[in-house]
């Protein structure tokens, strides 16, 4: 077996913990996700530890019934931007919808983040499960599923197309001559598509990724699809190795009948590591995280995958309600897995909703536990990687500090950054201008 | 005559100053428009100054003909976020167009910068003059003067409506009982309108400010109107004091009539102070930078104002030719300006267009004259304060070094920040929430 690249390593960060009620925790501050000291510390405690890359989550639609921090939180491309600035070697990655956005727009913004950056931007692209969304943008209706992944083709087609108007020599800046830049390294996209018509050209230039990374967070078939065929990154969710394998050789096999190489896409599962210095630690510490939630927070938290629909008429301990087609429309990826463990694993509706709340998964433990699950994971070709989404305050903390030296000690993990962009780090090339390829074809 | 409150200031960042030909300049770097280092040095020595805000423009097409530095430059929003960490008293303002951008995007988007800066944010609303816009957002057209205008005012309605979506106690965050905010204290706003329709509520609170502070720039009769009706301050530009105490008198007065106080709304008239240590000085570096500009860029230039004309068609020293009501749907104020200026001082098309690439004006000459200029125009009510918008490299750094001492020897302006919100060093108040306003009136 060919040496495998080393592990990549993302970091969420939500302000308060991935888990919907932990902002109670004693430990955080319980206006984090507003808070721009408490980012700006993680993302620092994230790049202490070489972490590739800090992930900024999205949403657009709130109802008083969403997890608290969603309620009252950053904007992805203003807070990435400031913490451009008080960072210097890691990625700055957000979600932006291609739904409810305009290609113009987020080719400049994600543009501009890459030179501000130095080249440490990264995109990810995702469609917007949540069918309000349309009343906050005044769309008659949200597009469905499929349509939504049409959309989102098209918009990744004008964007690239806007990123590459200027040819990475194209500004000459000749003070003598007055020649600011080389016309025929100039290009108007001229898109006229279904969905969107931009004549370009865009009014930044290349920076030096070429263009920022695009990530791509959907796992459906569409949304396999379309990371195959465009993405660099993927980030996706797997409860067991063996699905998380499955779905590696699948979209590597599909980016190669896409004529690319499986290396120019890299594919990292969300894990939310539960670290103890012995295995009861860990547990106490899943159960004091998993104590927080209510069962009516885990009945609402769960309802807003299904399209906000209202669990709490079902009795609590029976088997796992009969909800038809719904939620296929908005998280297909996620609804359809829970419903199919539900059903395999015989579940209630109360175990549903609270180990919705409260994701368990196998990443709990020792330092060494989670060291070997990582590894193993990504010697058979689970993963490139992982985006870490800890449920606990303290869970970066832990993990730089007692995850982190075991990965490098094996020589798994890097202990200095390769590179000063994100595609570097990440072992991406920097996409050639296609008007630059065109003229080096011909 | 009631004593007048201190002069405002503001810079303009553009990177390589305000001249079309400014990048040519030995002294500065030719890369400045997307060189952060360069935005960053800027910020800082304005907040040495405690000036009160920075400002960038923005816009949202270019042709092959565009000022060079708006080729290849930073979107506003990404790059203030990027300063708000770098800095820490100094306002934030940021051009942001009403007819090409979404309500929910732009509140959240403003919203999360005045959160990042702890209260630091404004918005220069525009309607954006180019035509050519229309084609970079898939619209069939770009709407006409008077509709952008009906377009603005709805979206700034919208828009400070999802800025109300919480009022300002509305997260209450026990963690002991687990209630993170008060249902009677979010607001859905329920828009809809002609050109928008938002449900809300917006994902993000208020912050120390309120609300961001607005900003209009367009000074024809709609955008005079829009400023009176809805600004926190104006951006605007006049040749002589004369015509700023009428624009002055003329917005006051309208916003009284619209039921508010004089003191609610900032006019603040741009400058171009060119200054030197005498006014032989003053006058070399005038030229100086006068003389980088070629007649065939300043034919360009001009052209742009008046929807890309075509300028070289005509004889460069017979007087300025009748091009009817060209311009008019652009940037209306100004091109109005052009032609009467040139109708009544006899003007040739060469000097229409080498002063408009290179503008003089009165603000030339030693820092005691500048000083002595603004305090006319601030005491005989011409300006409130000013945007300073220097044509040279050093021109900000002269300002703060040599001019503001005189004014602040003079008690007319500070010698150190009021406060730490962009509102409370404007003097301007905390607009209370809609919906605590309507509970403590009834
Ligand atoms: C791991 C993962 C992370 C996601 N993160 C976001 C997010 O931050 N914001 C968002 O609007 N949607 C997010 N999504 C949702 C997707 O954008 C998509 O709309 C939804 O999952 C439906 O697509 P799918 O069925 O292809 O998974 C995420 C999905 C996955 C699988
Ligand atoms: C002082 C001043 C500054 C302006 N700055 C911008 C800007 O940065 N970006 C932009 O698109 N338009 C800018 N404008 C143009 C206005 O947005 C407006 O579209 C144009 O001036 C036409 O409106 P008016 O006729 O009311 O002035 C500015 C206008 C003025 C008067």
């Amino acid at each position: 077996m060919a040496k495998r690249k080393p592990v990549k390593l993302g970091a969420i960060i939500h302000g308060v913990g991935g888990n919907i009620s932990g902002w109670r925790h004693p430990e955080v501050p319980a206006d984090a996700s507003v808070s721009f000291s408490f980012y700006k510390e993680q993302a620092q405690l994230a790049e202490a530890g070489k972490i590739d890359l800090v992930f900024i989550a999205d949403g657009l639609y709130i109802t008083e019934k969403s997890i608290p921090h969603f309620l009252n939180r950053f904007e992805p491309l203003t807070l990435l931007s400031a913490l451009a600035s008080v960072t210097s070697r890691i990625g700055l990655v957000g979600t932006l919808s291609t739904s409810y956005s305009e290609p113009f727009t987020v080719a400049r913004q994600f543009g501009s983040l890459d030179h501000l950056s130095g080249g440490r931007a990264g995109w990810n692209l995702v469609t917007s499960p949540l069918e309000g969304s349309a009343k906050n943008y005044g769309k008659p209706e949200h597009p469905t599923h499929d349509e939504r992944y049409k959309i989102a083709e098209e918009h990744l087609e004008v964007t690239r197309g806007l990123w590459d108007s200027w040819e990475d020599d194209a500004f000459v800046r000749d003070k003598a001559t007055g020649v600011f830049f080389d016309p025929e390294k100039l290009h108007r996209l001229d898109h006229k598509g279904e969905y969107f018509s931009v004549q370009g050209p865009l009014n930044i230039g290349r920076s030096r990724q070429g263009q920022p990374v695009v990530f791509q967070a959907g796992s459906s078939e569409s949304g396999k699809n379309l990371a195959a065929k465009g993405a660099d990154a993927v980030f996706t969710g797997h409860e067991t190795l063996e699905e998380a394998k499955l779905f590696y050789r699948e979209v590597k096999e599909r980016a190669v009948a896409y004529g690319r190489s499986e290396d120019d896409i890299v594919i990292l599962p969300g894990i939310s590591p539960i670290i103890g210095r012995t295995f009861e630690e860990a547990e106490r510490k899943y159960e004091e995280i998993a104590s927080l939630v209510s069962i009516e927070n885990a009945l609402d938290y769960l309802g807003r995958f299904f399209e906000h629909h209202d669990f709490s008429q079902y009795p609590l301990d029976e088997p796992f309600p009969d909800i038809g087609d719904l939620g296929s429309n908005s998280f297909r990826s996620g609804t359809d897995k829970i419903k199919q463990t539900a059903k395999e694993q015989g579940l209630t509706l109360r175990q549903v909703a609270l180990r919705s709340a409260t994701p368990r998964g196998q990443f709990i433990g020792t330092p060494e536990h989670i060291a070997d699950l990582i590894q193993q994971w990504h010697e058979e070709k689970g993963a490139d990687g992982f985006i870490i989404h800890s449920s606990l305050p303290s869970g970066l903390r832990d993990f730089v500090e007692l995850v982190i030296p075991i990965l490098q000690e094996r020589g798994i993990y890097r202990t200095e950054y390769e590179s000063d962009t994100l595609r570097g780090n990440l072992g991406l090339k920097v996409p050639v201008n296609r008007y630059t390829a065109e003229k080096v074809q011909s």
